[in-house]
């Protein structure tokens, strides 16, 4: 198939058409790292051009979703390409908050402490309303993610703004020689049937009259939601439509009386419309202001200006006072809820991702967080799939999964946002309280496929038990070699591989035998997970992953001691369990060897709802059982079991058993 | 006076004398803002020589003393000269452990996140024995901070290398344009009999033959156990003993079987001598193996060879195998125990800190913690003393205070060592037990003086009260304006401010006439606290503090909006109250304007002995009851006092009570 881009109308119109005006902060220092485009340096000199830049993959477009796509695949060692159209990173505007769930993601990218240093922090919601007849007063004040509805770690958003989070990745890939290559308009691609390198892509030099190619095995578009790459995917079509209801948007330091200014508040006043304000990093306040009604009453568009929307909050705010002394940032944008109606190419070698593949209001917050799901969710995938370990099975579901969620974040945000235009505080706040797991990120959840098989009934009696396709909820334990207490679902890095939780009581005693039934599969060439350890540590000899300065202080390879696929941890829990049922070398060899990943299930106090891990996870342990859950490389569960005991012979089920898991999904030859 | 640096044999030993030897990790990344002593560029044409360099305090010597005071003195706004005589920071060995206390200073510094990140945490203490007839085996594991011993925020050691540590502060002080002169041996100083800058030090360049001189008001000696500015104090001496026993230091990555390597372990061999295993970050160990019977034996110093040493830590460790994949440092030392006879000279306007004026074992990780608390400790008292705001009584407290823990460091050192030496692990579990608080930092106590006023009998009901010249125990809150959960400790940055805090359970009502006149004679002249806030904002009008970019995010303006000198605090607590009893604009005044110091005490679940704030530090509130602490700058406890209901009489008392603390050391005119 060759195949040139469509340049063809858009079929779907853009989420935010904003304009920047002032932008007298934000310091827009230049980065090293990105390069120009090498072609429109003109030296004068004849030269021999410059082979065509060659990648597994090219990703289009450098903002949050790809550039955590890309950072994730350079630190798997994937040759990766990333090519935007702006000359630098987002200076001022546009998305400004992280949820909990891409907190803890940041976190096992071991990334999040700087943002979570400089970000601020909203824990609740208010309400204000004012009539005809009524001043402006507090109808509410909400915990934003009550603990007794949503089990977070981090129960707050984080407000950073978007080129924070975005030089963060920057800085990541630095550290490990990636670069961003600007100016550089996205126009098409062609299949090359060649054996490697399969595609070529063209892009247009802003900076000179040029063009650039690049070969590649995949493109993945991250390119907004004007997406090129997404028109350049037959049959692919983004789906939905856009409100007439036109928001203001506006980043400035204020002054005012309001009192709930560091919270996040909905304030509707019935003659003047609504306004949401959310606090920001250095002092800022955003806020989101309706322009409903102007559209209604037939004012062209082109005269909401910046002093329009300005008067308008005033309005809505009285009778606090508000005094602008500083806007860094102004923006007009129309809700338009759409989904592509595909995510990738036939042959699962073009994606989409982030606002190229769904757009929506981002008053709740969503966009940038959905987006690098989505990279999330895709990057180990196309990680495993380079390196030839897996079936395409598994590149089939990230368009099942994340198409998904896609789905669920439009019908939410459809009743979000009407809730929110009508300024019924209760029904924005029941709109909330249902939806609270869901807007934090942790309610994201996949549909059975091969990598998520549901439990059979009775796997857990926990009432936030592991269900197959769902993030586990956040436990405590104590890492045995160390003694430092961990976060269960954090503790071990995220280094593209799956990893194994045993959970079993007496590890050097009763539950050995299963241990050691499971250690010699693993390690032997007898079992599917045997030989896909043994292909992926070939593999990774051959095209290694690439270590960052901060690495030397991490130790990565503690957590990969035997195999580059799979972390083998060994959480001692249950009945009878204790520090004193544990001696590392009295471990069989696989788990003596993984001695970075064995833990005591004893840090209960330290967790939010006072609940072991085993109790959590697992609704406990009886005495003597032992349970196994496969954790997929971006942290959710993919199948759990339990045996009643520790003998050899469960331990050669569970082996029978984590065979046919990963069987649906990697090649293990 | 005038007066040259005594040159006479020195009358103190070293506490390391060290002599590095392998160097192959640990980057010397060149410091951009090291100035090179700049007579020392000679660029062959004929100048005008520049003045010399003018400064209200010059700090001699760059290591964690040094930066932690320069750091805090440039952050006040008070002009800074830093003199250091090596060519770059420490690039390996030396000190290398954080105690719980110096990681709340460098919270309070907005500091810790970055070390946090990069360092090994120690939580656990291993002791280990063999004698002729028994194998080498395990005799207890204990918990270093056990919580039901002490109260700690962070209960670990974090072990990160000293030039970390440094580092540290060398960005902090370039973020605000601060700068350490390098190659520069102190010589001297006399006095110049000048209204200001009234001393000038004398320095030798080690590059180039020439001197340099400084013009300063104070100097503060941070130069190390051979100090040469001790030297140049009439009468100070460096008073004790070195112990006959030798010890070498390794710090290596190594190869071993011992499976309890990521704890700080204490091995002890009768046959062989005793190591302590210190695990660090980079996957780094430090091994302190004694080498006593050596010396003994007779065998000479120069003999003591890192070859030497490296085998008898692998006899000691036997049957353990001991393999050095790379050694980083080597050292040896010999233990002296000394405290300088006095801190400061007469006049007080020379003073010394850290190793220059104690000296002791560096087992229990205690010297640089110990020395950056002087600095600590010095820094804010420096401050206000040269703004003019403090009688001569503050700087009298400096080597009251600092000298005390100095003796107390050298009393416990002494048992401590002897307990190691004895290879007695259950003495030395003992000597741990019973002297963990002081290690741990938080147990470092002054006693009473000006600045720490003994409370009344029956202040507190708290099994940890607060107590004048202590710390107070960590405690949780939630901030009112953002509802973020805070340590009520720490929530207010450290900007050289004292805390009043104010316990009120009805801050808009009954209690509102309390906050009312306290609130009046703060923001007016009829106080020495109202006169002393409008000279301290006088003064920093003048001289303002040196915020950096990472102050942007910070805010630190929220924190002193009404007084430089003071930050005011409500803690909503005790019986009866609630959010619901707040609403920030019916406040008083000063306290409205004090909006990002109000306080919920409602957080007790976050606590670990799930204690809320008002039952830590108070023993509770009865229903209407007042309580007030007032918090020095460094975070110790100064004063205390309650009173029994909120009315304005108790407030009048409180402002004479006040007036009256701070009178013992402010000028208030």
């Amino acid at each position: 198939m060759t195949r040139s881009s469509s340049r063809s109308p858009s079929t779907s119109s853009s989420l935010q058409s904003t304009s920047a005006t002032t932008s007298d902060a934000a310091s827009s220092r230049p980065n090293s790292h990105d390069l120009l485009d090498p072609s429109a340096a003109a030296n004068g000199l004849p030269r021999t051009p410059a082979p065509p830049p060659s990648s597994d993959v090219l990703v289009v477009g450098a903002g949050p979703s790809g550039l955590m796509l890309a950072a994730n695949l350079i630190r798997f060692g994937i040759k990766t390409e990333i090519a935007d159209s702006r000359p630098e990173r987002t200076v001022t505007g546009r998305a400004d908050g992280l949820q909990p769930k891409t907190i803890e993601t940041l976190k096992q990218m071991r990334l999040a402490e700087k943002v979570l240093l400089k970000g601020v922090r909203v824990y609740d919601i208010c309400f204000w309303k004012s009539t005809a007849t009524e001043r402006l007063r507090r109808k509410g004040r909400e915990i934003h993610y009550p603990p007794e509805v949503v089990d977070l770690l981090d129960p707050f958003i984080l407000l950073v703004h978007q080129g924070m989070v975005e030089q963060l990745f920057m800085d990541d890939m630095d550290e490990r020689k990636g670069h961003v290559r600007r100016n550089l308009n996205f126009e098409g691609w062609k299949s090359l049937q060649m054996k490697n390198r399969a595609l070529e892509a063209t892009f247009k030099n802003k900076q000179g009259d040029g063009k650039t190619t690049f070969r590649t095995d995949y493109i993945v578009g991250c390119d907004g939601a004007h997406s090129m790459v997404r028109k350049s995917i037959p049959d692919c079509r983004a789906v939905g439509a856009s409100s007439d209801s036109i928001w203001g948007v506006i980043d400035a330091e204020i002054d005012t009386d309001f009192p709930d200014l560091w919270s996040k508040a909905v304030v509707h006043s019935e003659q003047a419309g609504s306004v949401l304000i959310i606090p920001r990093e250095r002092n800022m306040t955003r806020m989101y202001i309706e322009l409903k009604s102007e559209t209604r009453e037939g004012v062209p568009k082109n005269e909401l200006t910046k002093d329009f929307v300005m008067k308008r909050a005033g309005e809505i705010m009285q009778p606090y006072y508000l005094r602008w002394r500083r806007i860094e940032w102004f923006g007009r944008y129309q809700i338009s809820q759409r989904v592509a109606s595909r995510f990738s190419t036939d042959d699962l070698n073009v994606f989409i991702a982030g606002d190229a593949s769904h757009t929506h209001s981002p008053k709740a917050a969503q966009g940038m967080n959905t987006s690098m799901h989505d990279a999330w969710n895709l990057a180990w995938k196309l990680n495993l799939s380079i390196r030839g370990l897996a079936k395409r099975s598994l590149l089939e579901t990230y368009e099942a999964e994340r198409r998904k969620i896609a789905k669920d974040l439009i019908s939410f945000d459809y009743e979000h946002a009407n809730a929110f235009s009508a300024g019924d505080a209760k029904a924005l706040a029941q709109n909330f309280k249902t939806n609270v797991r869901f807007i934090s990120g942790v309610g994201a959840e996949y549909a059975p496929n091969v990598l998520n098989v549901p439990a059979n009934a009775g796997a857990s009696t926990s009432p936030w038990p592991l269900v197959p396709g769902c993030l586990p909820p956040p436990a405590k334990a104590t890492r045995f070699i160390d003694a430092n207490p961990v976060d269960l679902q954090l503790a071990i890095p995220m280094l593209g591989q799956f990893r194994i939780f045993v959970f079993a009581s007496d590890p050097c005693g009763s539950s050995r035998p299963f241990l050691e039934a499971l250690g010699s599969a693993h390690l032997g060439q007898g079992s599917l997970v045997g030989r896909a350890s043994a292909a992926a540590n070939a593999s990774y000899t051959l095209q290694p992953p690439a270590f960052g300065e901060s690495d030397t202080f991490i130790r990565p390879e503690r957590y990969t001691p035997v195999s580059g696929l799979f972390t083998y941890a060994l959480v001692v829990a249950g009945l009878g369990a204790g520090r004193d049922r544990v001696e590392l070398d009295r471990l069989p060899p696989l788990w003596r060897e993984s001695r970075w990943s064995v833990y005591l299930d004893d840090a209960a106090e330290l967790d939010a709802r006072r609940m072991s891990c085993a109790e959590k996870w697992w609704g406990g342990l009886a005495r003597g059982e032992v349970a196994v859950v496969n954790v997929r490389p971006d942290g959710y569960v993919g199948s759990v079991a339990r045996w009643a005991d520790g003998s050899r012979l469960s331990g050669e089920r569970a082996v029978r058993w984590l065979d046919g898991y990963y069987e649906g999904f990697l090649k293990g030859d």
